[in-house]
């Protein structure tokens, strides 16, 4: 089923310079299963045992590694370039367009040429479903909801009512787009629900991942940029404004009304807490919490909770195994004993 | 579509005193983008220079914001009275009544009246949904599970066997109730499934986000009580018991045969380890990790894992910044020398 | 609906023996609601005094627990008998056999003898699906996927294209398994996706959660090993290899290439970062953060992040509350106080 390429001519599709035997591969491999007729990459240098002992014919990687007998597809982004090469050889496959007589799409809805729609799809009115568009089993689009064009939704994704998506989006497995914010206002008698009456909006280019939620905003619209990727489990909780080319590794969570700027990544499992604002370019290690703005004038790196620079937050991981020693230095000086000059 | 309200008229209906011009208003918004026919609100004090700044034909405050050229609606408890101004200018809208005929509602199911049960929705036999609830797509309700009345059930929702929900209950898409609980007899030959034989109540009024799961018992049953609102992403796993007026944010998880009591409030990430209690009134910061029962006669606000009370966490983490230098100091005193004589 | 019982009879089915009179019994119970017809189990010695104060007919248990009128099922193992005797109580009931034909199974797609489709269910081209599998509403195999005998996939579980499950496995409802891993190279134009056309491979015996996610591996293949069981709300990420008879709780988090061996126990919302390994039978606490690589000869048990041994993390957890004591102790070293000799 793959295809078969000439090195030299898939270094120049991909951008790359071949460094070795222009030797034909028929597929890609991960480093340590490739064989002579596939190609690997090599991103982190660090690893360039792996590229000596590797069986692969090509490599893709910043510079040749010494001692490895591959032919190397020189590149200044071996993973940019590894990420082309992998599509060449596995082309996307979209599944033929049509409209299944199984799928419930309303009369008064707006679909657009060359779209896929699967068995089991409901497709409400008012909707509209741009050019090319995929719609896996069980996908649900609500009532006046907008997908733009050359989107996948996969299996059992569910865009609640009005909310608005864009182009070439790709939204995983079970991933849930204008779910009510979680609203209420207390009272005597309990908890009173806010009626959450505004939106979603989806920015061209997003990929958000498997069963991630992303909530309606209360009034105004829960807003995330174009070309940020967010990975699964994930919440997006309501009038979260995301800016473009952010990444956000998986169960992360962010509270209602956060502004995260371009270009910030959010590790897994990080937190954000409510009405808090993160700058542009920003990167947070997985697990921060973060209970403050944070500005990249500070630190451009943070961790912990509450979330520190990360410098500082790696000094304390490491001074605090011998905070029980401290202790116990303290202690001896106290009682007036000088633990150095008894050892 | 938004409806128009004059102001005096507004005021009567949510139980709040007018104070300025009585202008008539077509919708709400927030704060920062209300225009002079839209109302919108002001919570928290700290927030009042938006007042001041906003364009808004009226606010709903507490109290009013001098500075500030709008009409004010003011409450005592300003977010409820804005929660019923928002369901006035937005009314809840349910689909229309009727089954529809790609839904497989079995024969032996009892449905009320005015149901409302939309394409590929299944309701086994034995189940029964109460009157004027919404089924949405791809909805299950298991063999023999109940729902009661003017219930909102969002697309894919799944209701294993046997579980019972209360009435006005909404579940968000992707909601899971009753799946089993994680119990497994470890033995030689690896794990034994426990049978989770037990089964989910879910009490009235009660709200609960998309994607959260909720585990049935092992024996007896998981309880959710009257009133209570759970975010995204939570695990509710089996045997856990939760009071009533009770809410969860996004992402904590609940470990098995965790007590909870009424009004209990758990931050975002929170995490309650098995079998233990947290009492009446409780609230937890978001990430908290509960390793031990929470007594409120102890502290009010919990923190940190394991959990400490909230002003000394907060003291911990003001302090923890200071540790490198506090290591520091320790070793000059070890050397005598007297560190602040030195500056 | 339940059986009736001899606790001879039971004791030689679940290997236990009998301590006590031979009463019958009809069902099992909780201890607390256990009646005199009902057998309960006592895990747990800590818990003895739920066994004295238990109305039950007879508990079973690894030793008589004296002030108990309960006959006694004594087992050296009362967890695993425990399940034998539940569900001898409970035998395992699966939906009747049959496609349905609200199902969409395509004619190109290989069907077991004696499957159970339900309605709304999806298998596409060239997919497998073995002897007795059943198949819950809503569910998703894609074009080529692969499942075994006897497996249940509860409503709207998600398989992605060509992933391959083993036999015995249980899915629950919303699992997704095999959606495309976090995988982008950072460029000047923004993020370009790097195909994910590796697959995920699930061995025999495996049972994944509620809302779980698996991610296909970027090449070759994310793994989980025979006989493992993880919980709800978990993310598997790309390349990610699982052992066999690991536990798995809920809303842990696995990055990117992790290695995790045998019979791991892996605490809830537990972090691994990306490339580490985790070695054969290491258990890491609940909220655990793991940032290096685990070696079992360092330590069997680990906590907090990141991570160190369990019993050092237990010991900075019981001084950190002091530190601000420490700081105030160290302070008066400096202004040359003896504090003891103060007090």
């Amino acid at each position: 089923m793959e295809n078969e390429f000439r090195l030299s001519d898939l270094a120049a599709r991909i951008g790359a310079s071949l460094n070795g035997e222009d030797a034909v591969v028929t597929g890609v491999a991960p480093i340590e299963e490739a064989g002579p007729g596939q190609v690997t990459f090599l991103s982190n240098p660090k690893y360039a045992r792996f590229a000596r002992e590797s069986k692969a014919g090509a490599i893709v990687a910043k510079s040749r590694v010494e001692g490895s007998r591959a032919s190397f597809l020189l590149s200044e982004n071996p993973y940019f370039a590894f990420a082309c090469l992998v599509e060449l050889f596995h082309p996307p496959v979209r599944p033929p367009a049509g409209i299944s007589p199984a799928a419930a799409v309303h009369p008064g809805a707006r679909m657009g040429k060359g779209v896929s729609v699967a068995p089991f799809v409901v497709v409400e009115e008012e909707a509209t479903v741009g050019d090319r568009t995929v719609l896996f089993p069980g996908v649900f689009v609500g009532k006046g909801a907008s997908v733009g064009e050359d989107c996948l939704l996969y299996p059992n994704v569910v865009l609640y009512h009005g909310v608005r998506v864009g182009s070439r989006v790709i939204l995983h497995a079970g991933c849930v787009v204008g779910s009510d914010g979680f609203g209420f206002a207390p009272s005597r008698e309990g908890f009173r629900k806010i009626p959450q009456v505004g939106t979603v909006e989806i920015g061209d280019d997003v990929e958000i991942g498997a069963n991630t939620t992303v909530d309606r905003a209360a009034l105004g619209a829960t807003r995330i940029g174009r070309g940020t990727k967010i990975d699964n489990l994930v919440q997006v909780a309501h009038n979260v404004v995301i800016g473009s080319d952010t990444a956000i590794a998986a169960q992360a969570g962010i509270s209602g009304s956060v502004k995260i700027g371009n270009r910030v990544m959010i590790g897994g499992q990080a937190g954000i807490a409510g009405h808090l604002e993160v700058e542009d370019g920003i990167m947070l290690g997985a697990k921060t919490g973060v209970a403050g703005t944070l500005k990249s004038s500070e630190a451009r790196v943070w961790s912990g909770t509450p979330a520190i620079p990360h410098p500082l937050w790696l000094r304390l991981s490491a001074l605090l195994p011998s905070l029980p020693e401290l202790f116990r230095r303290v202690k001896k000086l106290e009682e007036g004993k000088n633990p150095k000059g008894e050892e």
